[in-house]
């Protein structure tokens, strides 16, 4: 497994397009910043959002520094050998402390890289809102540019940290199954982000909501409400360095998990090589198909639709995608090239299918969401009735589409060559996964728009501005939508991949991992738990929150004199820290749960069952994350829809009644739900990692 | 696979413990009629109720006829060779006209005999209750004794039933998988009876409290309310109907399943006939010992606790169960015998293990539904949230307790025989069931003491007899929730028998499951969002049918001159035909989902895949049935909690959002919770009638 020259020069290539990805995020991110922010006012409101989000993520980097010291210490003892699977050639790569660092160096660089760009992302998205709002009082085109810049500084650093982490790693230690610790390391962090962040932002609003909204009867994003600055913060840290977070790790853990996979099942074609570089080429591709197709997102006039802009820009990067991709696919592997290159129009078809099914059972458009809205006329015990059952009826057709994926990309890569089905089925994850960039951009766009508008709003600036925020904020929830489809979809198949390559690194491929035996349905049934529990903790850790958050935005408004005639000042600052200390301190046991799983499981029950359970964890976790993220769409857009003026509109019955079903839909859309999706893949990182050692040490796995 | 005579014989035993159980069952039948049903007043409500129920199972029956009568034709053209898997002396055995009739004769008896059951527990349910008013008036002891023989009936049927019925088609047929569509007919009926009856049960009820309670601010069954009567039915056709064919087909899918696996891993040590014979003798020691521990069930003064007297009959029949199962285990296999007596005892304490687990997460005693109702304290919202969070975080500890009865029941008889430990899987399910008899009687005293009590505040009876029967009820309570618990331990256990049958009898035994096989995955995929597409079959049919009889009872309240005053007469018969009418409509959609998926899955994708679905199925369907039947428990003691007079009380905001998750909860309970016990049952009772035609005739099966 030596890599030639040309090989190196490829990986290079590959490296070499992360990089350029990372420099453009950077000249997007000048240009933003060069713009004005307009009034005194309205910058330190953007100020106060970006302090807030800054001192979240300190905390929670700082209280997750020593849990990564504790792995990266654990890591030094894991003997590297055990991942060369007796190939000589690669143990020779390994030896000395250069090898003994493989694996927590691998790890340190990838919760750093995680953790720079949550930074990254972060900044540009707070400093980007005032300057959005600011062009809002001219026009909206200028504001769909930068807002749109704000966001692809995110995208464009998730996809570029990604691609140069993997492939400059890969330079250095060669052996995919060794830097697979640098998913581990993004994973790690991404899954205590999205904890983190989703109960912040939850805390926030549910507090903000209750207290502000309902008791207090202020209009959102009002400057009297205690809880609006944290409830700002919120969308930063839950939407933006969250789904960041979560899609950095998509994006590392497929593209290693599938050159391992590809090493393994193209060695005997002779085409081990270009199965090892082939995801990363993919990457480069996705990455400068996504910079290109930045420039298309433009609107043609002030009246022109911003959707239109967007949607240019998601559908050039897939087809630019999918044009190169077929012509790498058969310059590097000749007739069987075909077959792989179904697999990443899978993937990227699957992206386009989730995302419209889930407009389809969440958009105010449509009758589920209406179908909510009118329950809520007999209150919110049939509005919540209702709304579950749109939730778990909502699963069905997300998992055809998962299921269809992993049948043809499966079948035609299998057609081509024996045993390549499973690399198709990884290059479908890839697929979906290279246009990230793209994608994390045009979801990011969304909270700096609804930043925006509530700077417009707290600033006073009048309903001509709010105007054109609220028509990119309208915008910014359907891409949200797509978005949110697009991380539950690529973690299926990021989670399909790592089980792959888990099972090809314990040395079960051959095998195999039979569900008849007692102790794979022990594991199934184990890993199928674990979404259960981390979803329940994630509940109540917002139920808890929420609680300190309505008991200090009640005593504000009892305590403060002045504060609902706007001659006093609200304490920002108190309620920014509940958001924060909560968050922090709530996140650790689900996140414990989650990489302590495999662990015991690993060490107790052996490899077959550790197998079932990242296979019973995956379908699970996939079915709970649609059902929670759906739901909770669906409230929120019922409540929306009754809002426009139906069902008798703001204040009546319905409305109070949809108000609940929203309530309860927050922390199933944006914490549980989407702790769903960095759960299913930690487990199969660490699995991943696991997988040569449990293989030979195991308490109990060999009684089966 | 000839019987000799002493094989016949022990057949013959079993098939009389059967006879010997309905016997018993008639003389409490007897015994509970010469009863007086007290004032005229207390006769008509009883009436009412009874007419009722009669009405709805009999438009149930009638509406299940033809799907009945089809699925007889089809199983007349299903070749029974298939079954015999080549072994010449048993295609001997299914020659000629006989041959071909046994599959659907098999089917016919199960779905007529199921039918039978439900049929039996109405009528002593619905004739005990006025009995037990009556009784009360003069003191709790006789009370007690009325209710729990009534219950009785309905138990010693289900068991007798099952028992004599798996024997008898044994005796006729000889050949276990054949005789499997026995249980394909009482599982069929079963899923239609839980879903029908439990869709009935909750628009009755939500629709009485809604309007009746919230609106009108009447007691609970208060006669003026006209959904009253209804309400009462459901009581019996979701409580006492449903459950009883629940647990009918367990019992006769997990005996034919265990003597399926019997015949075949204990062939070569030349114990087959014991293997298929075992299970039909532990049902009997199961059913003796039920009858005996019936007289164990009396309280010894009017002050004893009338829990205690329950207790000591269940304990009673688990340790006679366990004692004569030693002895039998010995004697029929000799050292092997105590690795399968392991199994027994790991059902049994399975079941004791649920029940107490149910118990803390839902009894209003304990923290887990107390921290709902404080969460009531800051409205609707955080109830539910925090409602569903203890649903979620309630699935833990039963699928620990599962998983283990699992390990231990494998291990151990894996240790006495290599090949043997799937068979002591099938005898934890097996000593689990055999008890059926004490726990249905059980579990149907309950809905006999609710409506006992129902009949007292109709008929104005006073406190003290109320008094009384709110005493039972209170017990009542508590044994359902043992009683809910043993339904999803058996279903999930059972499940898994007719999953090891359906790949015994695949011939996937010796080649395996591989999740590795993509169609594998695909099946999991599959298999597991069967139960979430349930579930929002079974809360929309609840939302829909509680919206017409709301609808109905406004208008009742509105139109009928001198209701409230109690001078006008309700009409009580338009409330039961809505809940008839709506149930028996709304049944069909998700019965048909769940028989359907099996069939387009296996002659589509194949046996794999089939396998998958049921393995899927299973892990998804228990963790849903446990988050959905908890969740709903603990709802609705949260709210009874404050009733008590803590925190605020009745009539407080805290109680009024208590009411919005008890309203969620019902259908979460009593609907979709419960139909996901027969949903994976009926999966695999047909699937193991698929399995040899789905092994030769498929689509893309063979592609993988």
């Amino acid at each position: 497994m030596s890599l030639s020259n040309p090989d190196i020069t490829l990986a290079w290539l590959s490296f070499g397009a992360g990089i350029i990805s990372l420099i453009v995020a950077f000249l997007f991110l000048k240009s933003v910043l060069k713009e004005d922010m307009g009034t005194p006012r309205m910058k330190e409101l953007s100020d106060a959002i970006f302090e807030g989000a800054m001192a979240f993520l300190n905390r929670q980097y700082k209280t997750l520094a020593p849990i990564v010291v504790i792995i990266f210490i654990v890591l030094f003892f894991v003997p590297v050998e055990l991942f060369t699977h007796g190939d000589p050639e690669a143990a020779a790569q390994v030896q000395g402390l250069a090898g003994k660092l493989a694996l927590p160096v691998s790890f340190l660089v990838g919760a750093v890289a995680s953790a720079f760009a949550g930074y990254a992302g972060m900044v540009s998205t707070t400093k980007s809102n005032a300057r959005t709002t600011n062009a809002a009082r001219t026009g909206i085109r200028k504001a769909l540019t930068i807002s749109f810049r704000g966001g692809a500084v995110m995208g464009l650093s998730v996809a570029g940290l990604g691609l140069a982490g993997v492939s400059g790693l890969y330079l250095a230690f060669k052996i995919p199954a060794v830097i697979n610790s640098f998913a581990f390391g993004a994973s790690a962090v991404a899954l205590f982000a999205r904890i983190g962040g989703g109960i912040y932002t939850k805390a926030a609003d549910v507090g903000a909501d209750l207290v502000g909204k309902v008791e207090a009867g202020i209009p959102e994003d009002d400057p009297r409400n205690p809880a609006v600055i944290a409830d700002n913060v919120g969308d930063n840290v839950g939407d933006t360095a969250g789904m960041g977070a979560d899609l950095f790790e998509s994006y590392a853990a497929t593209t290693i998990a599938a050159m391992v996979i590809g090493g393994s099942v193209l060695k005997e074609a002779g085409l081990q090589m270009q199965g090892i570089l082939f995801p990363l080429l993919i990457g480069a591709i996705g990455i400068i198909a996504s910079i290109i197709a930045t420039s298309f997102v433009r609107m043609s006039s002030e009246d022109a639709n911003p959707q239109t802009a967007l949607n240019m820009g998601l559908w050039g990067t897939n087809i630019i995608t999918a044009i190169a991709g077929f012509f790498l696919a058969k310059a590097l592997f000749g007739d069987i090239g075909t077959g792989i290159f179904v697999g990443i129009v899978a993937g990227l078809l699957t992206n386009v299918a989730i995302g419209y099914i889930t407009e389809l059972y969440t958009s105010y458009h449509k009758r589920p969401a209406q179908e909510i809205a009118e329950a809520s006329e007999t209150g919110a015990a049939t509005n919540l009735i209702k709304g579950l059952a749109v939730g778990l009826k909502s699963t069905v057709y997300p998992i055809f589409v998962i299921v269809l994926a992993i049948w043809a990309s499966y079948f035609f890569a299998e057609t081509g060559l024996e045993g390549l089905g499973i690399y198709g089925i990884a290059m479908a994850a890839m697929g979906m996964l290279s246009t990230a960039g793209m994608v994390v951009a045009i979801d990011s766009f969304g909270p700096v728009a609804d930043n925006a508008g509530g700077i417009a709003e707290m600033a006073e600036l009048g309903p001509e501005v709010r105007k054109n925020t609220d028509k990119l904020d309208a915008v910014g929830n359907t891409t949200a939508a797509v978005a949110k489809g697009f991380a539950i979809g690529s973690a299926a198949l990021t989670a399909l991949a790592l089980f792959t390559a888990y099972a090809e690194s314990a040395g079960l491929a051959e095998t195999g991992i039979d569900i008849l035996n007692p102790i794979v349905i022990i594991g199934l049934f184990l890993g199928a738990t674990v979404p259960f529990l981390v979803a329940s903790f994630a509940m109540e850790a917002v139920g808890k929150a929420a609680f300190e958050m309505i008991a200090e935005v009640r005593r504000q408004f009892r305590e403060i004199p002045g504060i609902m005639e706007g001659t006093g000042k609200p304490d920002y600052a108190s309620c920014v820290d509940i958001s924060t200390r909560a968050a922090i301190k709530q996140m650790v046991a689900p996140g414990l749960v989650a990489i302590g799983t495999p662990v015991v499981v690993g060490f107790l029950l052996g490899p077959l069952a550790l197998g079932a359970v990242l296979a019973g964890g995956t379908a699970s976790g996939v079915l709970m994350a649609l059902f929670m993220a759906n739901a909770g769409g669906a409230w929120d857009n019922a409540k929306k829809y009754i809002e426009t003026g139906k069902l008798g509109g703001k204040g009546s019955e319905a409305h109070k009644a949809a108000v609940v079903g929203d309530t309860v839909g927050d922390p199933f859309k944006d914490t549980a739900g989407p702790a769903m999706n960095p759960l299913i893949k930690v487990m199969g990182t660490i699995s991943l990692i696991l997988a040569p050692v449990v293989a030979n040490y195991n308490v109990f796995g060999g009684l089966f």
